[in-house]
């Protein structure tokens, strides 16, 4: 933190806050996932995966069939990733490291969110814990294009994510079951590019 | 466009449409800024740079004094940079180039939304429009957070976009003009900014 937030924060500590916690979540920047973007040529990183799926959301909520209020869902999105700033980005289809997952990320929720002023913070975590609970509509949405960005950028590369040889066909199947459960008209689409991947051998059959 | 994206849009023209805007729109993550993330590791790109921005409108709109429709901001930030695949970021400070910006950004946008179904793409350039025509108030919030953005990047990244030694302090202020004037309570932070950085001779007197 550099002077002038340093300063800030004397004169006006509510805005001070505010702007100590925007600072520090530039880092979810250099969170790297194991997803390319399409050309190939790097990582994608969390911060723009984000905004993918934030314009995923805006396109594709017309397939829901329940109502939904997309700016819970978009405000849910914008924010759910930022714990990777401390816990890291723990691979979909890494087992063991999903079984540490929820603790790092609770920790990093209190400590990355609370740098925020209590209102805020506590707004926040509640938003960010309906995302991880995926019970409600808006949570089943923002789950829906998180998970169906990376299927399109794995397929527009060329297999990303699924090439790391330990992949099956049912746990990529698990893993896009709330794609298909939310936004059930992408399924044959979504079945298409697994049947495709799977056929050329990226996916193992299981 | 790979053979997967190409039979949605056969069996599904509407869901094609959309999943092939939504492919293409992943080169925005290849659009470089002139800012640089806080660590100066690199420069930012124009998808993780309109997630921060996203963020930023999230936590700092309390300190907007009108009612404004936050949805709207957010899905205008969303794709208010979008443009830029084709027509490249225009640097803010570079006066010549800033002459030539509009017809190369609305060639962009017909090609780029014209991608989505016609209602959508309807929608997405109108609400492009409202951002750049910066009249509502959905818009000057969204204008104040993508600059406000930029100063925080610059600021703690100890000068970023301003070292280019063109930049003068009249001009940092008039582009932090839709900053202070949407978030009147922003100004102290913004002004104490200009003058650390001009203190230290990174920006010109004028």
């Amino acid at each position: 933190m550099n002077d002038t937030l340093r300063q800030a924060r004397a004169g006006n500590p509510r805005l001070g806050q505010q702007l100590v916690f925007l600072s520090e979540i530039d880092k979810l920047k250099l969170v790297r996932r194991r997803t390319p973007v399409t050309d190939n040529s790097r990582m994608e990183n969390s911060a723009e995966h984000t905004w993918h799926a934030i314009v995923c959301a805006m396109v594709l909520r017309e397939h829901m069939p329940q109502r939904v209020d997309l700016l819970r869902s978009l405000q849910m999105l914008a924010i759910h990733d930022i714990v990777e700033i401390d816990a890291g980005d723990t691979f979909a289809y890494d087992a063991e490291a999903q079984e540490t997952k929820g603790e790092r990320e609770e920790r990093a929720a209190a400590r990355l969110f609370g740098l925020l002023p209590d209102d805020q913070a506590v707004e926040i975590r509640r938003l960010w814990h309906e995302f991880e609970a995926m019970q409600t509509p808006e949570s089943r949405l923002a789950h829906a294009v998180d998970r169906l960005q990376a299927l399109l950028l794995n397929s527009e590369s060329g297999g990303g994510s699924w090439r790391s040889g330990e992949v099956t066909r049912p746990k990529v199947e698990a893993r896009m079951g709330p794609v298909v459960a939310a936004l059930p008209s992408l399924a044959p689409f979504v079945e298409d590019v697994i049947d495709a991947f799977t056929r050329a051998g990226v996916i193992r059959r299981g």
